[in-house]
């Protein structure tokens, strides 16, 4: 007996999830849980099935294909750990959370390597044994930089590359090798203070409230899909400094719900947006 | 084109979404959205599914009975607004909320009378110019006082009875009388705080953090099946007239969330639990 | 015994705090409650004292005066009832939660008048017999019709006017004429989706939380002093409209919390922002 | 120039703040930031006073003492970081949040040892250089074991003693030896759910809502002052233990925050409440 995770994202139409949930009970799957939404606005369903049983992924994908509408999108994936190459540059939170929760089992992943513009974070990496990589990128230029890491990232075959706080913005040529395959925190709440130092930013609006939002990486900065947003509040007792502070702990929690989120095949990107089951 | 709302309560098996679904698609039905919930605990399957189109109730609920499990609990409920009664006593905040936002269409209710032990809130009902019935509870027993109350309650047929704050304690026999149609707001977050005087027992306590709960109301006093729960964070200087004051707000917004997952047909009790899609 | 707040916002030195209290102690008052905050990026001293006592204002303030660096300010204040005159256009969920707690002692507020650019809210205003003036923008320039608008406020000498989803922009000459004394409910979590339509906007972007901003109006349109703010969460299944209607309970929430913040005499504004005791 | 925190604890009157604000001024002290609470029920006057400046402590003291009533409390402590031992049994959350938090700034503190029952956690501890002491409970009385304990606690001295997980009950011998020196993070949210299982009975009793409690011990099971208290919103679908996994972030990040108020001074412990500044 296996667990799988059936994934649809298909124009809408009637009769889409008696059809769909018909092909597993076929094939003698036991549906553990069921989510759907239908996007009312661009008339598209959505819905993922997880099931138990034993799989015969070909035959039962081409079963739900004869009963889904033309280009949809179908895919039947195991719940086994994903991969995942970290990018960082010097601050610690974010990869030391990822890194203690894999370490005791409290996140589902499989942390690859680290790959870094800076040396600071080796010390901490190396108590858990996982593979450092130090790329400067003094002296190359952004497309050299960015080929040495692809070079490294590819020995790895990630499913997923994690931005941790890695400080650099990536070229579309970059991003484009890991379409909806790349996952960035970014330390506010977009889309407010979208850019360079947005505790700053929030410090001089004198805003009561900041936050940190996760989201897959597109060639905007600052603009993919949002997976999770968390915030907290705050007052104008905290200088610029007060808020990074507190707002690391936000940044590490986001980061992490929105990894367990993706890692459980939870989330589907379409447009600009996701679809969190 | 109607709207209905399909509840399905079963023992769990196999086929159960395809079967139900292929009941709507049979019938023409588009399913505007699906929820589903199994308690693997207790081998026990629920769906809500949300249905457009023209609805022949008596052949799809007997469709749907064949493809079920025996002593399945299945209804198919219009979306129409619930009739409501209100058992108040003398707290104005509550029910301020709860006409006000009837009035403006922010809670899809109809209030059919308000009901009190008191006469306080007799200015504030007339304003809305809905029937309000003062049965002082003075001079006479319990079982008279509430038997006073069913006979009028017992006219306007209501579907649900909601205590906005009042502060007297049913009997089995009046309670029996509405399984799982009476809503209370307990100003506490239950478990913590059972009983009188919640907020001097918080105050006494020193939490930092205070709620409110929103249940269903069966023979234990706060001990029904929880629809709602929040909660506001508080400090050392809140007094309990501070942490009462407070709380009302938390109070009233509780209450009038858990009022519109009930009568909008999201709430789905077994045991003493419910589900909330 | 009379109750009052003594505000203190002055350059930064030794002993301010002593100094202050020293006087309060001379004239025989009890500090109820003493808060203090010290802007060291700017070198400024912000302190809010509650006092009990008999006071002669006109000595106690020249005492202070007396012992604070030059170009300070100081206020006295009674902890009476603030006078408001509420701006509204249509929709009634914020002014109908503050007419409701002013009603039942929920807002320690002094509703003088409403003002409006339609007469839809008339019906809900009279059920509380507050005088409400209908002035239509149509056929009249801006500042026209907000030179009707001043005519009618001063006559109540407000001490505040709130913007209860007040539609329209106000123009530099109008706002200058009540300093830091004009209260807005934005609906989103500013500085995101300024302007128009935030919640088209947030459902656009795709973002998992959604907020409300009371702030002070200065000639900025949704940039004055923040005041509160808070948020919910949300998800994929939101609509625009959706988003709208649960943002109207963050909306009033947010504005009725920001109100009782400044009745209180708890709010300090300095530059573009508020220090919030 | 040093940072101290002057605490004062004692019996209200009129001219406290002056008077030992005065003390500060005549000491050339600056007050960096001034918290004042008073409790009027009981008529106790709290204080904390961040002060920078050359310290003469012995004169400064003897100073306040003069202006206090009589059997005040009072001290005047560094900021110096605090040297803790944490206590755990075989879960990880909450010492590798502590551990990772400590290693990169995001906690003042200086972690001394770590003792356990079980030796589960040594491999994590051995990462960050830290003695571990693994003191099996079993074939030892409940005494004999809490004596092996204290006998490693006292060789480092310890400021606080935190209970990390620690999964058996203190004596009240043992709890005496450390008054309101011992932080100890309870998995729901006091008082609902005092002992064991928490998550279960939260489970059980079907709440939305779940939470954890940092306090002292005292010498009742999970009754001490409570210094930090936070909650998640859960439903119908968690199982008790997709409780107790997602309540792991929340006892993580409650032990974590009420650490750092107790290492910066901020908490005053008087009766069975806390004062957090």
């Amino acid at each position: 007996m296996e667990r799988k995770v059936l994934i649809t994202d298909c124009a809408d139409a009637q009769g889409l999830i008696t059809k769909i949930t018909g092909v597993c009970f076929k094939h003698h799957l036991n549906i553990i849980k069921n989510s759907e939404f239908v996007d009312n606005a661009q008339g598209r369903f959505f819905m993922r099935t997880e099931l138990e049983g034993d799989f015969n992924d070909a035959l039962i994908l081409s079963d739900i294909d004869e009963v889904l509408p033309e280009s949809s999108h179908v895919k039947l994936v195991n719940t086994a750990k994903k991969r995942v190459v970290i990018l960082v540059t010097k601050e610690a939170h974010c990869l030391g959370d990822i890194l203690m929760k894999a370490y005791y089992g409290g996140l589902d992943i499989e942390i690859a390597a680290i790959v870094s513009n800076y040396d600071s974070l080796k010390p901490l990496t190396d108590k858990f044994d996982i593979p450092f990589h130090y790329i400067s990128h003094e002296g190359v230029s952004r497309l050299e930089h960015e080929k040495m890491m692809s070079k490294v990232i590819d020995k790895y075959q990630p499913d997923y590359l994690v931005l941790a706080k890695f400080m650099r913005i990536l070229t579309p040529e970059f991003v484009e090798q890991f379409p909806n395959r790349i996952i960035n925190i970014h330390h506010s709440f977009l889309p407010a203070f979208i850019g360079a130092a947005p505790y700053r930013q929030a410090w001089e609006r004198g805003v009561k409230i900041i936050g940190a939002t996760a989201h897959f990486v597109n060639n905007c900065l600052d603009e993919g899909p949002i997976i999770k947003q968390d915030v907290i509040p705050v007052d104008h007792s905290y200088s610029a400094e007060d808020l990074a502070r507190c707002g690391r702990d936000v940044e590490k929690s986001v980061l992490s719900k929105a990894l367990q989120l993706v890692l459980h095949e939870e989330v589907i990107v379409y447009g600009n947006k996701t679809v969190v089951f």
